[in-house]
């Protein structure tokens, strides 16, 4: 998979992107990612890429035209048109689920906004989607980029290895993950959960897929909704919502 | 304010910090950002700073000792206690509102977890709360940590200049923002919106709003029970619905 990052901080960008495992699948040959210069398709002769918003306001905008010509420039380098997607709050919100599709497209062209925004127009002419990470504001669309770059490059095939295998991890499963413990056995007074010192296989399992299940009721029992649900954890939820049901009432009965 | 960040990619993180407005704002005195390296506090001869889980399972898990003598560091440095905050795919999801009430604090702790996560001890002691950028699955704590500076960052007194104001933009006002226009006044066929053209300002302002309301109803419903919208507003939204059942009524009787 190819990755363009049009951007006016190629060099952060790439710095990122060299690191940890986006780094060690682009040494691998197992994915290629390019950051590209907006500032470097400018034909204005003070390499200017912004200017003021008709109709007023504060801030400045980035203009279309360098953008336009560094998308023309990845099209003929690709030799066909990128799928275009424009970091942006006003984008659809980032799932699991769209990360698992983009992953499967041949390359993608992602572009940063910064400043106040970008002129709708280049907008409307080359993006096939907007994409926002979250509902919160943030100076351009670096960051964003980058999230996007890492999420989707760990679902390309070969990216991650078979030892960071991934499908207990939260979101993958549906359910939140259950809590971890390494070693020393005790620390600061605190000890490991006694069932993951047993070695008995099948009792850990069952423990880990009831911390799971809890955790995703306590912190996200919107995700329990779609999540994939067997009987034996339907039936678990049920006693640990009357558990929870007895505490609460106990509680006011207390003075 | 204070931002201390504990990762194992320090230089990553420092790189992206300086860069922009958080960097213009470090430069300036008006916060500060320390990014310490994890591996400095393991006491291990090898610098380990991981080990496999208790129970088995596929991974790494970053060991407490090391993150709990980073933050003890960090805590005898400030003098008092830090806010720490653990980003976590099972955190609870950051929000907007959420981002001007941290903002408000005299310094964050955040912990960037890696490997398959961290050993829930560690968490238990020194984690006032774990933090969600997204639904989606990262490779480490480093990006959701850098984008919690930046939004944070952002909100803080003095960082944005007054060129820089905020108030119109996506997830501050509770509506998606308006669509922008820059020079020329034609791109490749494309015209900017008259009204934007003609110096009015009342209608500008009225143009700008409309387009706020359609785009935040046809691309987020869901945050327009939570805006504040005049009387007008709810007057227009009315008029765009009617508007639009009229369009898709049409579209039905097409052939």
């Amino acid at each position: 998979m190819r990755f363009d990052i049009a951007t006016l901080f190629p060099a952060m960008c790439e710095t990122v992107v060299n690191e940890s495992i986006t780094g060690r699948a682009i040494r691998a040959g197992l994915m290629e990612c390019y950051c590209h210069d907006i500032r470097a398709y400018t034909q204005d002769k003070h390499r200017r890429v912004d200017d003021t918003p008709y109709g007023g306001g504060m801030g400045m905008l980035m203009q279309a035209e360098p953008i336009y010509r560094c998308f023309l420039d990845i099209e003929a380098q690709l030799g066909e048109r990128p799928h275009v997607i424009y970091m942006s709050p006003k984008g659809t919100r980032l799932t699991q689920q769209r990360v698992a599709e983009l992953s499967r497209l041949p390359n993608l062209f992602i572009l940063c906004g910064h400043y106040e925004g970008v002129d709708q127009r280049v907008l409307d002419k080359i993006v096939n989607e907007e994409i926002s990470i979250g509902d919160y504001v943030l100076t351009g669309g670096e960051l964003p980029a980058l999230v996007l770059v890492d999420t989707v490059a760990r679902m390309c095939e070969g990216v991650l290895s078979s030892e960071e295998c991934f499908t207990q991890e939260s979101h993958y499963s549906g359910l939140l993950e259950y809590p971890q413990y390494t070693r020393p056995p005790e620390w600061e007074g605190m000890t490991v959960p006694d069932v993951l010192l047993t070695g008995h296989h099948a009792n850990i399992e069952k423990w880990r897929r009831e911390q799971m299940l809890m955790l995703t009721y306590d912190k996200r029992k919107d995700m329990l909704k779609s999540a994939q649900l067997s009987e034996k954890d339907i039936k678990f939820l049920q006693s640990y919502k009357k558990q929870l049901a007895q505490k609460a009432a106990q509680g006011q009965q207390e003075p």
